[in-house]
């Protein structure tokens, strides 16, 4: 018997403080993927979403590079990454290397939102994913220098994170250390993260 | 007759390029307000959304300060916009400041990705928003350096935006220059956003 990861998306090992739309309790981040190639159309579906996002002045300052599995870029998208990272994000079906203007478009001005911004259109592709039965997992663990001189990305936009995303593969095919970590992670308490009034800590 | 915000919300001002669900297509940023007091639940619920973001390291660097419409920290939070804002976002039914933790928790280090992470969280709040029939309005229009100080925000963190929620009002009660902008913005062609390989200006 193998083990989907979507097959161990759940409550379990997640606790409830208020009601809330499933959709963001069931999204996690897992790393078995099956290797399969992405059709593109699912690729773009992900990008899509991410495109609706909202922006300060509606900039847009999200830019997203990508390479699917079996394509020419690939291996220069995989090779960014750790070790560790290498891995289990080989099996993916597209790696996105996920860069932010950091200027606005019409007068230049420093858009000092444009990081916090963009996270916003990259869980909207998270989210995409997540209905679509896909795999979406977000790293930092990559070298971002090369990232920027590889992909030629211009010294105006900040290279934000990696991301992964692929279909759903069997836990079991993990390496073993990797494997008891395939688990939707818990989160702070709530009244560690929200205030009413003045911050406290 | 009047017009509630949720009632021009659809695809006729927006182009889709790509199948998506229309949960990413359908938000957008109203400012037409009822006024009325957010439930303290339906706010719990805002935030019990974005609890459930990904970040790096499950820091989960965000944080939210807010007030409710008609309690003590209300005139705090409005005052902190500018006029401009204060017009329209007087009507919501409760305000927040978002920030973000600069340093991670186990070790002090710098978290690069806190800005990024606590945009992701905030899209899950602003999509459970929507989901719930609500307005959310994220915006940088406000004093941020006053922000920190009446709010007593540490130097650890970085003061984000402020967001307005409330319940949709009618578009006829905005000021006359707001009631023409009171329509879902249009977005960037993928092909301005989304490049195979590397970066293309």
């Amino acid at each position: 018997m193998t083990t989907k990861v979507t097959d161990i998306v759940g409550t379990e090992h997640r606790k409830l403080e208020n009601s809330v739309n499933p959709l963001f309790l069931n999204r996690w981040s897992p790393r078995a993927m099956s290797g399969e190639e992405l059709p593109e159309s699912d690729l773009l579906t992900l990008l899509e979403a991410a495109r609706w996002a909202p922006s300060c002045f509606n900039l847009q300052p999200w830019r997203f590079l990508y390479a699917r599995q079996g394509t020419e870029n690939w291996d220069t998208f995989l090779n960014l990454m750790v070790e560790f990272n290498q891995t289990w994000a080989g099996k993916a079906g597209a790696l996105l290397v996920v860069i932010s203007k950091k200027t606005f478009d019409h007068n230049g001005k420093p858009a000092d939102t444009h990081s916090f911004d963009t996270g916003a259109a990259t869980q909207n592709l998270a989210l995409q994913g997540m209905l679509m039965g896909l795999v979406v997992h977000s790293m930092a663990g990559f070298d971002y220098d090369k990232a920027r001189e590889v992909l030629e990305i211009p010294e105006d936009f900040t290279v934000e994170a990696m991301m992964a995303v692929g279909l759903p593969g069997n836990v079991e095919d993990l390496p073993e250390e990797m494997q008891e970590r395939e688990v939707p992670s818990p989160r702070k308490e709530l009244q560690e993260i929200a205030f009413n009034g003045k911050f406290k800590s």
